[in-house]
């Protein structure tokens, strides 16, 4: 039975990409180790993380004035990192609040600076981001934080929000590189690789050279993004592996034609399951229409015994992992990247036998 | 050619490891996915950072009292992490200062606090560790911190500095579960995985539980010990597949004997090659005899010139990665846990070759 693994996170990789590494995890090619017991510092593995660093500059036109780190401790750890960087002496930043996660990074920047609301639709549960104008943005903060893609309730920015002049820092670890990105629009970006690009263990972070004069040489050295810039992601020894795997999802996605299909075929798939839910009175979509993510699609059935009715059946189907985030409940489907359309078709297929059969 | 990997760490995994790494690697037994592509909720993730934990406790007899955590970005994370946590408001600690990596530890605590040095043997080149009656140890420190082994010089504690009842901090990344450990003297331990314990990617840290009472709440959460130990190594998604390495280790540990067993071999390694190099006039180990390292065994030849065609030499019979730490020259060879006897019985026939055909 083909397994349709809709995890939000750690996600579905790419079957040649798995396939590659279970080939070379003994032995890699001309080397003889493992990739895993080669010193950070040998040429083999400073050529890969060169190498990955080369093509996610090439698939997403990363210009020379960003550096690209591949850091540790996740997107959570950034919540912290960011403001403790680009905080200026008695400076402050704007944090928009879109869903959980954009609430969790503007706790942790709480603790570090002052760090202000400007804008939030809690009051909404999240059900959509907010709207150009109902943010308040200071022209005079030091930044803008925004969070690109709500996985729990399933948003998704249509377009970052304008900040003018203001460095924009985005938290995109749940839609980076799944379309399009105009680096030239961030101070910072940041992306736990585990949803589109790769496994666990590796954190992409892409800042503007300039910013990197913000960070205080009073900064423990791991904190401090100028001299984890200067080091080349080698400050102290890198999540080689997570790195490794992460170089070859790039790769992937390059070779499936780069961002402007991964976009294409991202809308795509979630079209079919929207259309789906739009075309039923039993299932209910969370989101609000406009503001619907393409990576996690997210529904309700009539009642929680149903739901649970429904992960339970679809697991013995194949289609694993849909059960909500324990938050909100109901019905999750995260469809990244590397998660195949005919996962979406099983999936649309497997829905409305379920309404027809329990509707 | 069996090639035999010397390098100070990412280094040398057992062979049976990276085998049961490699078959479950696409498609996990039971699962059918790939380990890295589940959720870090999962119950299969979930019983696999349980089990790791469960081997730790009974491999080193870590009792109930200490948390076991599994971090993201190293030891050096830890030089400032020990110091947010474990340092009272208006208190101060002491480090002793063996090493470039104790030294490294040394600047990240003073940039987060009061943190002095109760000893030093930099004027010693760290050829040894500091002796017990060196050290100016304060009775009212927070705590006191030391770092294991060596791994640049290559000299090792060879039983922890008696700090009477201030809590013990011990980066033991180089010598980590190398030999029996009595957790009861240690507040804080941590390792990164990459020398002895597997790959990089995970930090081990001990810690009593007493000792979480000191994270204040103003810190973020990710560099706070009391909300990561509450949250089981999953506050964030964890280094999934590096903390699964690491139990395969921890299990590969105990089907050799255990830590009794793994102290013996490692002896029996080490002095293997101190006696070629205590026969010889050719070769100068760099560290003092009563304090020479189990882990990393350095050495000069009678010139640079000759050190570099040693290991090039080395290099085309297998024996590779043995070019010293670039700060100090000469060679070195990592013969960690993992680190077959055989390989040092071949270096120890290079050598004398060498010596023959140079000397």
């Amino acid at each position: 039975m083909t397994i349709y693994n809709f995890a939000a996170g750690p996600a579905t990789l790419p079957d040649s990409v798995l396939e590659e590494a279970q080939r070379d995890l003994v032995s890699f090619p001309g080397v003889g180790t493992s990739l895993m017991e080669m010193s950070h510092r040998s040429k083999t593995v400073q050529d890969m993380i060169q190498s990955a660093e080369d093509d996610i500059r090439s698939l997403a036109g990363i210009p020379d004035d960003y550096h690209i780190m591949f850091l540790q401790g996740g997107a959570s750890l950034q919540f912290s990192m960011a403001p403790m960087n680009l905080l200026t002496p008695g400076g402050h930043a704007d944090h928009i609040v879109s869903g959980s996660f954009a609430k969790l990074a503007l706790q942790d920047a709480q603790k570090v600076g002052d760090v202000r609301v400007a804008g939030s639709t809690e009051d909404q549960d999240f059900v959509r981001v907010p709207y150009q104008d109902e943010l308040n943005l200071d022209p005079l903060s030091d930044y803008v934080h925004f969070t690109g893609n709500n996985t729990i309730i399933g948003t998704e920015w249509p377009t970052e929000p304008d900040t003018g002049d203001v460095p924009l820092v985005a938290d995109l670890s749940s839609n980076i590189f799944s379309k399009p990105i105009d680096i030239t629009r961030y101070g910072l970006v940041y992306a736990g690789a585990q949803k589109n690009l790769g496994a666990a263990g590796v954190t992409m972070v892409l800042i503007r050279d300039d910013l990197l004069a913000r960070s205080a040489e009073s900064l423990p050295s791991m904190l401090n993004y100028a001299t984890l810039a200067k080091s080349h992601s080698a400050h102290n020894t890198p999540p080689v592996f997570s790195i490794y795997i992460l170089g070859l999802v790039v790769k992937w996605i390059a070779a499936q034609g780069g961002l402007e299909q991964m976009s294409r075929q991202n809308e795509d798939k979630a079209q079919v399951l929207y259309e789906a839910l739009d075309a039923s009175e039993f299932y209910r979509g969370h989101a609000l229409p406009e503001h619907r993510s393409r990576m996690n699609v997210t529904f309700r059935l009539p009642n929680p015994e149903l739901e649970a009715q429904f992960t339970a059946d679809a697991t013995t189907e194949g289609l694993v992992e849909l059960k909500g985030h324990r938050s909100v409940g109901g019905i999750r489907a995260s469809i990244y990247n590397a998660f195949p359309k005919d996962g979406v078709s099983a999936l649309v297929s497997f829905m409305k036998e379920f309404e027809r059969t329990h509707g």
